[in-house]
Order: C-alpha cells, then structure tokens, then sequence
C-alpha cells in the first residue's frame, strides 16, 4: 500500500508536514509505503533532519505549489506540475492507494472531482469530519463541500457515512441524525423537511431522527447529515467558541496572583481537557464519494494531525471502502 | 408606556417571569407600567410574596396557557384567552407598547405575524438576538423565524438590524457582516452569493463583507445577517459548546484535590468568565418587522432575563423604532 503526501499544502508545510510522515511511517504497518509529493531536494533535506532514513518513504517530484487564494478549478487546470495535481494523478492512475493534503480546500475538492472522480450513483461527493464530544466523536458531513444541496444529497451522505463509520471508525449500527433547528419531524427548512423522510425510508441506515446544534458536543449520534453551509458554519462555530474560550480563560487566571496559582494547580487538567476536544487527534476529513482515498487536512495541521491523518489513511484503504461504496450505489435501483 | 410580560411562558413560568417583571419595575423610568398578563390570583400571590406593592403594576386575566408541544398556527388560533393571544392582541390595539414572551417561540411568531402583523415592505420579520463577544456582543439576525430565504430578505435584515442596533443599542453606524463559508466574495451558496452583491450595493448600511463562524466571538462586527437556519444552528452550537465546556471542566478539576484547590482559587475568575458570555445579560430577541414592539426571551429565562429584557424593551419603545422601519420601508423605490 502507498500513501501518497502533498509536502507542500497547509500553512506548516513542508516541515510539520514531512515530519507527520516520518512520524507516521516508524508506526505503518509492513508493506505500507509512504509518498511525499514536492521538490525533491526540500523533501530530502527534511527526511534528514528527522532521521528519516531506512523508512519505507519515497519521493516524488513536484515543483509547483497552488496557494489558497488561487481559482480552484483554474490552478488545476492550469498548474500541471503542482503536488496536487501530481498526488490526485498518481491517485486516478492507482500508483498510489490514498492522497493526503492539508493543501487549499476548494483545489482539494476541484482537483478530486476533475481528475479522480466521482463514484457512479454518488451525485455529490461530501467531506467527513470528528468532532470531538464528550463520549468520543461525532462524524459530521457535509463539512463544506456543497453550500447548495437536495434531499437526495443528503440521503446519500447518510449512507456513506454509515459505511465509513462501520468500516473505518469501527462502529456497528451507527446512529445517524439530521442538523435541524429542532427535534420534531415537521422543523427545519425544505430540504431538511424532504431528507427527514428519505433517511426514515432507508432500510439500510440506523436514522434516530433531528439534532439541534446545542446537544452535539453531548455524542448520542455517530453520524450527523447536513448541508455543506451548515456543517462548514457548525464546524467553525465550535472551533472559534473553543479558541476563545482557552484564551479568554488564560487571559482571565493571569490577573491575579491567587488566580495564577490556581491556573497553576489546575494546569494538567486543563490540558487533558483540551486534548479531549482536540480536532487533531480525530485524524483529517476524508472527502467520500471519490473514486480513491482522498483526505483533506485542516490548513494549520501540525504534525500529529498529519501522521493521525495517515494512520487513518491506513484503515481507510485496508477496509476497502471505496469497493464497498460502489457496490451499495451502483446496484440496480440504488439510491 | 406600558409593558405587556407573558407571565404563562417559559420553563420558569410563573414565579421567575414575575419575580423578574417586579425586579424590573423598580427600575423603569417614571410612567413606565407593567403589564402581567394570567390567572389573576396567581400573579396578585406572587406579588405579594414579592412585595411588589405599590409599584407600577397592573394584571390582565387570561386563563389559557399554549405550551411548546402544541401547533403554533393550531394554538393561537384556538387558544383565544392565553396569555400569549390576549398580549399580542393588547399589543395590536395599542392598549400596550410592547409585549414580551418566554412562551413557545413558533407560536409568539406565527402569533406576531398573525395578529400583530408585519410592517409594510418589510417581506419577513427576523427574530435578532445578541450573541456574547470578547469586544461586548454582535447583533445575529435571523435567528431562527425564517428557515427558507431569499437575498432581498438577507438585505431587509441588515437594513432593520442597522436601524435597531443604531438606536437601542446605541452604536453610531454599525459594522454589517454577511455569516458565510469564506471570507472572499464569491464564497457560499446560491442566496448568499446574491445577497453579498446587494449588501455592498446599500448605501444606508455599513456592510463589512463576509464573515466566517470561527471569527464571531472576536466581536470585529456590529451585526451578523444570515438565514434563520444557519443563525439557529449557529447560536444554539455557542450555547452548546459554552454548555459543554463548563460541566466538563468542572469535572476534570473535581478529580484530585489539587485541582479542587486550584478550581477554588480561580472560582470567581471563572465566574466573571461565564458573566461575559451569558446570553441573559443582553436582553431577550426582538421579533423585528413586526408592527409592535415583541420581545422573545429564552425558554429558561429566569428572573435576571426577563428583568433585562424588559428594560431593554422600555428602549426599545421609548426609540420608537416601528416608526423608523415604517419610514424605511414605506418609502418609494425602498427595499
């Protein structure tokens, strides 16, 4: 198996990036092979610096890097020879077995439509992520690759979920519930109203029915379905009310010497508690529905985040989803 | 002025509604008069209990009471002597200046719409609530009335919400943010995309651009415009993050007693904490559009809450800020 890496996408690239790799590849199993995608020589001066040697690590050369302020769909036509575009190629071509970046979001996506593809049946392909709640996690998609989207997007969204989940995360039954304003049926605008009774008309998914955004944290769903809108503002909406709460409480235990001292005391606690929320342990957000494993990091990934990336990058392509994908949506009257 | 308070809605329905009603009248200005609205007797016993004699309180009977399970449309149609339809009806006839509810918020809005009605040109009323920041707070309108929108609704928000944030709240040219997935103009799905292009092109607003869900607590906007099924998902994941937090990290410093120390010592630190960001500090939501002044407070409002939500409401008359949207709206070739 090979794990195809963009050296050169997110805002810690390529040093955080080439160093989640290495970190990853002392803990694959036999036989798994990592593929860092950039300029050769940076890759290499990276991999000896981190001791890298006598891993099963390869590089492929790439000398272009697309940014996140470009056209999406323009700098994957237009950049060629960008890690990007090289990793998806490799990825189409089944030279490598999954691609990972924590490159620009919308290239991510465009180049994974325009150049691997999507799975027959599944119209929108949707990005998956964890978000860390008290019992574990909860695995939200859309997260953001469709702002516009139908009742039948959501249905589908729903049964990916299911199967990646089941396969990946190791969940039996997953529970699956809709985003929505309140917990009765008839809540919500019109696409959620019209996806409340297709999730219900699915045999093949365990649907519990509406969750309102303030009792996601509490994990009693494994799966939450919602438009790519939502999901990217829901995302957001917790990342930034736990960054600035951190802050605001440093902030707030530094102004006295008695507070410094309790904020001392409570230290260890403190970061438990924010390991316990830490996005970066649930590993990057695969985008399901692509013909190959495709897993987009967030932007500010460090090197844990990358390497748990990887790891899950792992299981992905052992479980052979992708296969179990196109057998659930091209049946005959399938979804 | 007289001000009309639901003394039957909310969770905390009677005593708390009341007990923060008398809070209140102790504090508005000369001339200003409460007006609760239930049974009689129960109202005049918790008066007393309260030694709210001799202060600027009169009572309306109404012996009906519409709970949250009900059908909103179903309830105030039936339900002609609740407290809710006799306080929107005091509100229509002028017999009060404003009305304030914690009751069943479909059923205050079907009800607003219903019997108060709308103001002429303005297509949808929008339900506006102030979310806590780290800079005081930032004005999210629609919060929940309107699930389904159109651009030029996203536009009559931010219109009503600059007039009302310039006048109650007292700020000078308010700062407008469109809620969205990017900060770049051509981020978003089909309605926002649209409504970013009429913002700019307002001249009676300041609109600022784009604002993604991780920025709102840094308070860099005055007022945050988006759909009410966004805006709902939005606030209640700020409450159920904040929720969350809170318990777990009271549990974490419960687990040794070094912690418990420390968490004593940082006590009243984490309490001017919670102060900051506690929704019931700014008052309840105004239901804005509507031809009357409707104050919808939070389910679990307690006295605190609706004490603040009145005073904001004596504001709120006092500006008489109907007038300003009937101007607004009223004139030719207006929104």
């Amino acid at each position: 198996m090979k794990i195809a890496v963009d050296a050169m996408g997110g805002d810690n690239a390529p040093k955080e990036i080439i160093k989640g790799g290495i970190d990853a590849a002392r803990l694959l199993r036999k036989g798994v092979e990592i593929v860092f995608i950039g300029p050769k020589e940076r890759i290499q001066r990276e991999i000896e610096e981190n001791n890298g040697y006598n891993l099963p690590i390869s590089t492929v050369n790439a000398e272009e890097v697309i940014d996140n302020n470009e056209s999406p769909v323009k700098a994957i036509k237009n950049k060629k020879n960008s890690s990007m575009v090289i990793g998806l190629n490799l990825l189409k071509n089944k030279e490598v077995d999954a691609f990972i970046s924590a490159g620009s979001t919308g290239a991510f996506m465009a180049g994974a439509l325009l150049i691997t593809g999507r799975i027959k049946g599944i119209d929108r392909p949707a990005l998956a992520s964890v978000i860390p709640t008290i019992k574990g996690g909860i695995l939200l998609l859309d997260m953001g690759a469709n702002t516009d989207v139908k009742p039948k997007n959501l249905l589908q969204f729903a049964v990916m979920g299911s199967i990646y989940s089941n396969k990946v995360l190791g969940i039996k039954n997953p529970k699956i519930a809709l985003l929505n304003v309140g917990k009765e049926q008839e809540k919500g605008n019109l696409v959620t109203k019209e996806a409340y009774k297709l999730l219900c008309n699915e045999p093949s998914i365990h649907f519990i029915g509406n969750m309102e955004a303030r009792e996601i944290l509490q994990g009693n769903a494994d799966i939450l379905v919602c438009d790519g809108f939502s999901g990217n503002i829901l995302l957001k909406a917790i990342e930034g009310v736990a960054t600035t709460f951190f802050s605001v409480l440093k902030e707030e235990i530094k102004t006295s010497y008695i507070s410094q001292l309790g904020g001392l005391l409570i230290k260890s606690h403190l970061k438990k508690f924010k390991k316990k929320f830490d996005y970066s342990e649930h590993g990057g957000a695969p985008f399901l529905g692509i013909k190959g494993v495709c897993i987009k990091c967030h932007g500010s990934s460090d090197a844990s985040a990358i390497k748990n990336a990887i790891l899950k990058g792992e299981t992905y392509v052992e479980k052979n989803i992708i296969e179990s994908f196109i057998k659930e949506f091209s049946d005959e009257g399938a979804i």
